[in-house]
């Protein structure tokens, strides 16, 4: 039953755009799902893909612009009239129309608005505009059905027929009292098992989860996930209902939030696909290369003072620089584990969080005994190496006393700074997931060195 | 609406379930969603909540058992003999039913699935447990509504009538041909909208979207986002409706994805909280700890024995020994860059994608770019510093050289490494995420050391 997208087909559909074959078009699209054309056109560039949505059916070609990774859109309409955006925001879904209307420069949005024939559906676009991307406000469509507590079944029926072409997903209709409160709703089923002559206050579910239209998104997506919800109501201050915010939407906040985190902990700024420019690409990932190699240039200045004020004795500065990438390995693996526990639990919050202080407690803990086992691993390994190749035994049992005293160490240190860092930066409103990011990991490696050094030097190593 | 969970109200139940204050329990979980309770009986010990489970209405109970979380419920369930679980099973969907049972040990399998009474339902289910769980059949629940083709709409709403108790969420029926073959499927809206006398063959939708039951989670999962698909019915290879499965699951599958692929990059073996014991916790950490230290370890040799074979000069292996930091935080830093790009597009596959050589290019142009910014970086960075402070001219400037070129080199080897493992990883079945993980950083740690130090000996540096 799945339309499969094919490089033959591409070509063929290519060539016929060059020849306007229009009746190819029509046809080769006809029953074919907007999602897999808009796939397709992604491939094409702006005039072509202009050209395929001219001359498919309105229905269509509005569901795929609603349909385009929002770059790609803000390209693309620009080849378009108010006029001919306008038709299309007339089609889908608000939410999506705000999201359009949003992408378009201020001129345009004034126009294209101006250009929509029904009053209503401009007001309310109007006012979905003033709400933030991120908030419930943000995600919700006006398009929902809704009846009177005191009405009949059969009056409900009656407007889910009239409503019907305009709403695209009805799985339950609201239910409010005379002044637009929601108090609760009825799911289609229900309305199919009641007589016709029940009245929707006999019928109805009084229980129902809604969300204030100034909720950050992901909290909304958090709670669609705990409740396993599948729409969810969107109520201003006075409880009144405002829209409903579809699951298909959270999945792609779910989707963008896995992604955003996974890129900030690469360090990579700003959203790329491996599909972008060579420079855009080189663009995103330099500032935290450049940030690393700050870290790397004062690392290396730390270093160099130091051996020139305090090691007299350059044998064993030489033998301990050979042990700086176990140090810095460790120092970064123990961070990024810490951090990444902190960060799962605060994207899953719980309603009985442990104290930071019951945190810290247990992260020292497991940081002890983990601490405590590199350490003797370390110290056996050189050990045994050195009894082995029967070498200067004096100095190299001191480099291991140093090097796993100072393991020790940095195992807590850096437990200790991988948990707090993320808590802390999520009280500061930052994303937590920064704390597995190049800034903190260039922080930690600067850190775990100056500890290295100076269990060196308090140790008399020097 | 929303049931608010506070330490007080946790105290107070603790207390009543002391004194079996039976009536205080039913009187204070009426109304309140299976979702909040099972969360609040999180923090009991296993005898209070089967207290609390024993004394609410089984269907809540049933409920609560199917929401809990897999470790959690494996051991709360040891203390429920078979025919208590038999009573949940009989409730619950069958796709939560499968997961419990396949949860118990085989013994109390069998006596669980003994105990059921209905000869169908253990039937479907024995069928059901034969599946993988990592597969579209693992996923589904096979309580559907679907009518024949032939049947007329009034047939059609007397079976809603008579399954609504046994299925949850209808959102559509689905139509099948006489063996059983599914064709496609009529809104519950459209079943409304629909004329008594009509027949399923003039209102049903021939479009419908379905997947084989032995398709792996992360692609039916695929699927579902593509399509903004709120359910997704499971065929057998000869087109049989088996089940369906609904986004629920889908979005668990997601976000278990997403944590499963955080905790890989961040190395930690097992699927483990905050909340876990100290024990568990540091047993999850340490595995990967210790492979980052035996490859320092193995570091420590390579630099030893370096310098005690090709360096005549100790002053220049000092110097030199100043930016491993450097060196190695922007070979790990380049390298998780490049590898999570490739991850990201793993894992949204596009019909199109460009080839692994194209790919690769890219990858080269983009690294270069990035190796000459950074190389000028760091070679004007030091050659500054030693003419502020007037040190040793030439040595400085030696070293200046021998860095920015390693670190042009190290940048275009680790961009190609961090780009070519996890589409290795991907094609030979393992997470492309552990290409992000601590092993493969572990390597490119110390080639990025290799490179250095024979960019340094061919250098002529020694």
């Amino acid at each position: 039953m799945q339309f499969s997208l094919t490089n033959q087909f591409k070509e063929k559909l290519k060539d016929e755009i060059q020849n306007q074959n229009v009746d190819f078009i029509k046809r080769s699209f006809d029953g074919i799902s907007y999602i897999d054309i808009t796939e397709l056109l992604s491939e094409f560039n702006s005039v072509d893909s202009k050209y395929v949505i001219d001359n498919i059916d309105i229905e269509t070609s509005a569901m795929i612009i609603s349909e385009l990774d929002e770059d790609d859109r803000k390209n693309f309409l620009k080849i378009f009239s108010a006029k001919e955006i306008s038709k299309f925001i007339m089609i889908i879904d608000s939410d999506d129309a705000v999201d359009i209307l949003s992408e378009l420069d201020e001129e345009k949005r004034d126009k294209t608005i101006l250009e929509i024939n029904d009053l209503e559906k401009s007001k309310n676009l109007k006012k979905l505009l003033k709400y933030d991307d991120n908030v419930a406000g943000g995600l919700m469509a006006i398009e929902l059905v809704k009846c009177n507590i005191n009405w009949k079944i059969n009056q409900c029926i009656d407007l889910i027929k009239k409503q019907a072409k305009n709403v695209s997903n009805i799985y339950s209709v609201y239910v409010t009292d005379n002044k637009g409160k929601l108090l609760g709703k009825v799911s289609l089923k229900d309305i199919i098992l009641a007589k016709d002559n029940s009245r929707i206050k006999d019928v109805y579910d009084d229980y129902i989860i809604s969300v204030d239209a100034n909720m950050d998104q992901e909290e909304v997506s958090q709670i669609m996930q705990k409740y396993d919800l599948t729409v969810l109501p969107v109520i201003n201050k006075r409880g009144k209902l405002l829209g409903r915010i579809t699951i298909d939407d959270v999945v792609d906040v779910i989707t963008e939030t896995a992604e955003e985190e996974r890129q900030i902990m690469s360090g990579i700024t700003s959203d790329v696909e491996e599909d972008d420019s060579v420079w855009e690409l080189s663009n995103a990932r330099l500032p935290w290369l450049i940030i690393g190699i700050l870290g790397g240039l004062f690392g290396a200045f730390f270093l160099g003072s130091f051996e020139n004020n305090y090691f007299k004795d350059n044998q064993i500065f030489l033998s301990l620089s050979f042990f700086i990438p176990l140090i810095m390995a460790t120092a970064g693996n123990v961070g990024i584990q810490s951090s990444s526990i902190v960060i799962q639990s605060l994207s899953n919050p719980s309603a009985f969080e442990s104290s930071v202080t019951n945190r810290l407690f247990k992260v020292l803990f497991v940081s002890i005994i983990n601490g405590i086992v590199l350490s003797i691993i370390v110290y056996s390994g050189l050990i045994l190496f050195d009894y082995l190749n029967y070498l200067d035994f004096e100095l190299y049992s001191q480099t291991a006393i140093i090097v796993s005293i100072s393991l020790f160490s940095i195992v807590i240190v850096s437990s200790v700074l991988g948990t707090i860092t993320p808590i802390i930066l999520d009280k500061l409103n930052f994303n937590p997931a920064l704390a597995s990011g190049p800034f903190i990991t260039t922080t930690n490696d600067l850190i775990a060195l100056a500890i290295y050094f100076f269990v060196a030097l308090f140790l008399g190593g020097i």
